[in-house]
């Protein structure tokens, strides 16, 4: 961390603030010149809050140089981490694809879509049961009937389950689930993320919809540190001012958060796109640009879908999909 | 609610959808050109889905007219909301200074600052006890006892008291304050506004960093829908491609929510700017756009604040601003 | 085109607009229910102002159903649009690479690089002659010697050459340039536009910063709508809140371009990200995602470059990245 | 300016830095910590390229502390600059309203609407002859007809006349102008900047849709650099996710560019918002934070403006503003 001066401190404050650096444990560096005062901060800056100092009077500026997140750190961990899910590993060259329905509606189609697209080659099934909605007119999700309903999919089908959670009081529900979802709204709800990081479960992190890559890191740091280290990072489009898809995705976090850190890396066409349409294009540049896996919305009857049904595929584009990743995948960028 | 057809729909899939709108009670005009084919529909539209819609094979667009909004929108209900808090009055008129620290940190602190604001004043007091912070490794606020602090600081100066809450399960803890904020990054927490709809307490509900006044208004709307129409709007600023401010204040959304709803509208000029220095003029301004109210960081010693020090004012520049405001009030913008 | 009238509009003005309407050739389809009053415009309604009438005291809201967009519209050329680049085509499953520096440097400088990038795979070459740069102490290019220097290279390595205007009284400069780009801050300088129209020469349109995809198509149909039909466009990102790349890289716009326009879409990976690190994975996602061509920069000492070093790849990393683009090219997504 | 090092730099390119950085007259001072090996530059630092130093290998970061506008900066003139319009004041403390249609229609317009708004208490007249549309079929003003109007309207009233210009070679159109106007998206025109550079006339320079502040300031700098000191900056909304008005209007700019410059900053509510019923709520917000003049839209019959009538008031609605606003001026914000 630098802290930059301001010409001529007042010599008190200025004695405080090293008094109070100091008692951090952390060694200063000065470095004074005709119209530069710069204290460069030596130790582990993560616990310094960067807000403080760039508060007090004497200061003009403050940067960062090592990141603020540990835990989730490439750099102190340079091996990738490879998540565990019911046998199914994911990361470190491992590539899973998850699918299934936005919304679990009914027993029959939670199941029929499971065994749909295992057959075309998904290794997990996700399906929405908590349904977080703009509008509390809009469809809010089956609760815990769709979670027991997702449960007797997996019966049938052996593929690990991943749904959504919107709330801490809801956890007990989750008990049997496999993966755990974090939503993109509930990115910063950090009281739910400290929860989450007291379990032994894996935990699939969205990026909130206008979130950085650092926050997300730290939303990922806020499980870690609970002692969580598996954890999933998916993109899932951001918002900007293009109203031509409903979110942006930006593809090149993949390779970029795969540079930042060593948990697995994800990516969502569906919601990130919200157009059907979209959908394998998206994923097939997903692949290409090194993403560790696929979450993508499936439906037997994309039109008459309780929520989402604009950017959900059929099966058979699903399968379709699947193939044409499958002659990407093997040429697929790595980052090393 | 405007459905606009592809050339030529299917027959039968065109059959279905008429029927499914006539069986949600709704009137249906045809229009049929040489290239447009547009139904126009007449009624209650709120409830219907338009993402379902859209998703269907012979849609080519769905435009909606009404809003989906019903408690919240002015139409329904011409005349200014005024919520009484404690016996002050905000809305309609009655324009509202609440300010405060932006984390309680002591009894003595947060009751200096109360003696304070109120002299300069102020007619409310704020203070996180539980507060949303983007690192772990950052201070997450008194919590439990910074209510009860709180509370003290109330006993003394008679000040109604607005603190945040981040988690459902912490409510009970909430029971003696006068109103709950509802942060931005909880804006779409939509279990959590459920369960804020069932209360009888005034809601103070923040934008978003990303979201669009329609999605404040339904966030608003999941209030008041669960029957408390007792919600407070406040403008803080949203996040865009500008870094010389830590978020952009957008305070044409003051008479354009005016001009939306009845619900009264504050801004919270410290957390838009994040800049101690613009927080007068952002809140001269406000005040001239035809604010209900304001939400201003104080705090007696900025330099030092555990959290967000950099956007706080000093008691002394706080009791200049309320001077300053004091002129601009009475020829300040009126919706009509 | 929709007009959604206000309830009960006045009279005279309600026969004025349907009189105006009927003038410019237009037919018009009234549906009238309880609560809503709807004009269907029938017709062509490309040049109608859709400002205007939104402005009008008796006019609630007006959608568009056409695209504003003729000359550049899938819906009247269904077939892609192939562009011959002297001798060299794109377009309709014509992929192209266009390599080179950011800025011309010197003869020597261009001349080994074309030959180098020639030697991997590139069809084209680009080099920056006069540069758009934020700050006017920066290198602003070698202007007309660049551009000299630009055709020695094409004389020796048989190359088309690419290179950027940024001013109409320099376009006597570009009378032998292959293709004349526009940059992205150039998208909506529309006196340039049309004189663009004006040439028999192809021209490369890159998005703007903060351009939407319909802005995008009504610039090429400025350069269209003036006879020169030969415009391919450029995704190179766009600003978002997102500080970790230089830009967000739009990728979903390709697929989606492709449905809207008959025109070759293709992507500018450096600029998009300004990360040399980040230009082969994006590249290769740019390719499965449909794009008819990729835009490089690649530079012989890119940490000596005059500008934007930061994110030119090395003749042998540029080398490395054409084989794996290779690898993925045949099973690219085609829009169909 | 601070360089961060990597680890152990390769001692060559570490010399062959510190050589270069010399060489154009820096003093260097060097701090070397376990973990950080960092550079401080000592002098003028704004000529240097930072994406240059930012690309070479043994780089990790740098950071700017000088900003790098100098002739803008108000560091290095402490004192407001205030410009003389033809005799009309404007910036350090002296108020101007420019004000009229957003295109010149005719000579009765044009000279109608002079005389309203100067009796309204207007100082300067506006109006648009060469117009930027999105779309190639959209009215593009009348060109030099509107400029011999404007002079002509000036004739009558007095008042000191602004209009935009979009290309070099139409200069000498605007020899009688008295302010030349650089739209948004001429903000990043730079060949259109350095001639400006070269007149002896006042410059209204727009920041563009997505630019931010300090790109704002180098756009002025590229004109100052050139010898001509008189520009005034204009906010006038930028490009957000927020869809709800035209643009978002930023005003916590105008405090913040008053801090960062000596030149004068004005607001133009109209385009801003694109909404006539937001134009007097934020003219008076604007005047209230401290702005030096407002750039307002109006017409005395906006639904048959040629242009952008669903944001001009009518002569009616700028006399109630006018009022409104001069009870606020005089207790408006101001940098000191």
């Amino acid at each position: 961390m630098i802290i930059i001066l301001k010409d001529n401190p007042n010599k008190k404050q200025f004695d405080n603030l090293i008094q109070w650096l100091k008692s951090m444990g952390l060694d200063i560096h000065e470095s004074k010149g005709e119209n530069t005062h710069i204290l460069g901060l030596v130790g582990d800056t993560s616990r310094v809050d960067i807000d403080l100092i760039n508060a007090l009077e004497i200061v003009e500026d403050v940067k960062r140089i090592q990141e603020p997140y540990k835990n989730a750190n490439r750099k102190f961990h340079p091996e990738d981490t490879v998540i565990d899910v019911a046998g199914v590993k994911i990361g470190g060259g491992n590539f899973q694809v998850i699918a299934g329905p936005c919304s679990v509606e009914s027993y029959d189609q939670i199941c029929l879509i499971a065994e749909s697209v295992k057959k075309s080659g998904a290794t997990m099934l996700r399906g929405g049961a908590f349904k977080p909605r703009t509008s509390p007119y809009s469809f809010q999700g089956m609760r815990e009937e769709g979670i027991k309903m997702l449960l007797e999919a997996r019966k049938i089908t052996n593929l690990p389950i991943v749904t959504e959670i919107m709330e801490v009081s809801h956890l007990p529900l989750f008990e049997d689930v496999d993966i755990i979802q974090v939503g993109a709204r509930s990115m910063q709800n950090f009281e739910l993320l400290k929860e989450l990081g007291k379990l032994d479960k894996p935990i699939l992190l969205k990026r909130g919809l206008s979130n950085t890559l650092q926050e997300l890191l730290m939303s990922a740091e806020y499980i870690m540190v609970g002692g969580n280290e598996r954890v999933i990072l998916c993109e899932r489009g951001i918002r900007t001012f293009e109203t031509a898809t409903r979110n942006t995705l930006d593809l090149s976090v993949v390779p970029l958060l795969k540079s930042m850190t060593h948990l697995p890396v994800i990516v969502d066409p569906s919601h990130a796109t919200g157009n059907a349409k979209l959908v394998k294009p998206m994923s097939m540049a997903a692949v290409a640009a090194g993403a560790d896996g696929l979450l993508i919305e499936v439906h037997n009857d994309p039109p008459h879908a309780l929520c989402d049904g604009q950017q959900s595929i059929t099966p058979e584009a699903f399968d379709d999909l699947m193939q044409d990743i499958s002659h990407i995948l093997p040429y697929a960028f790595r980052w090393e």
